[in-house]
């Protein structure tokens, strides 16, 4: 028997995006956004959504270009910080000891200590309600050597990401290894 | 040193998401779906990108509207089965054992032994590429009442969600408890 709850935002999991943007001066910042995901195969595409009121938000409505960084659990400290503070107060580089990177092929900004990062060029912007959705197509997808295994593939274990829980705002680590996708449900 | 490995779709974590929905004699049908998740907090909305070769593609262009059911880890078979086979070729609730109940608000069905479901109306529609992305506004969300606490909170841990790596393809359980966001990064 299900029990109504009301008009909520819970799915589990949500991920932790780690925003990078340059503002017109070229001074970068970053911020936390659980509102998005991958959205398109090809082109290769993810989505952040962002209220107005973020810095993150006026600087991607100039440049349109953002980078979205996967932290590592050892790093949830620095991803929750940038979530809490804004970048109209302050270099949240600086305040975090984070590194900023400026894109190749973007403008925009990655973290050198995060170990995986997407250069993403907007384009669509879709204006939803107090979050305005950013399509990005995924020009590159950069990680660090350290998470490459021995086959050449990224092995999501020694980058040990996180992920929030809407339902009570934790961050948890991901956990044991169910089953294959693609192979679990094949009939027998 | 980061290392380019091309225009790649990998985050962490993407999400597990059977959607479903009617075709036009309101047979229902179930697929899974990896690319989407929360877009907006108020309307809350959701977003999932599907194919157009899907049933479900045809089902929602036609209902404009969508159930986003949450499993948990003891049904990765049956989560999985459905993303494999397609409702153009039989009953995947008849297959699966899975019971539709047709929801109060939307013209679509949820799955009834999933323990979270998101009732969706369709407000926009963007094709991006091979994927075009629905934009439900979440009209409810029920829940099994086995998975409320004693406050009447949702506890995830009762429900046991679990992820997908784009990478390996692999779902995972979520893991230990890291952290409380909003909390752990603010200043000293």
């Amino acid at each position: 028997m299900k029990k109504s709850m009301g008009a909520k935002t819970i799915i589990y999991p949500t991920p932790v995006l780690i925003v990078g943007s340059y503002d017109e001066r070229e001074r970068p910042n970053i911020m936390s956004a659980a509102w998005g995901g991958i959205c398109c195969s090809k082109p290769p595409c993810v989505t952040v959504s962002l209220r107005e009121a973020r810095q993150s938000y006026e600087n991607i409505m100039k440049t349109r270009a953002y980078t979205i960084n996967i932290p590592s659990a050892s790093q949830v400290k620095e991803a929750d910080y940038v979530g809490i503070y804004s970048g109209r107060d302050e270099d949240k580089f600086a305040a975090t000891n984070l590194t900023p990177v400026k894109s190749d092929l973007v403008n925009a900004p990655y973290v050198e200590e995060f170990p995986l990062v997407l250069e993403c060029k907007v384009i669509e912007i879709l204006k939803l309600g107090i979050h305005t959705q950013f399509v990005g197509e995924i020009l590159d997808l950069k990680v660090d050597e350290s998470v490459i295994d021995d086959n050449g593939k990224i092995d999501m274990r020694k980058i040990d990401p996180f992920i929030f829980s809407p339902s009570d705002s934790g961050y948890y680590r991901i956990g044991d290894f169910i089953a294959q996708a693609f192979s679990v449900g094949k009939k027998g």
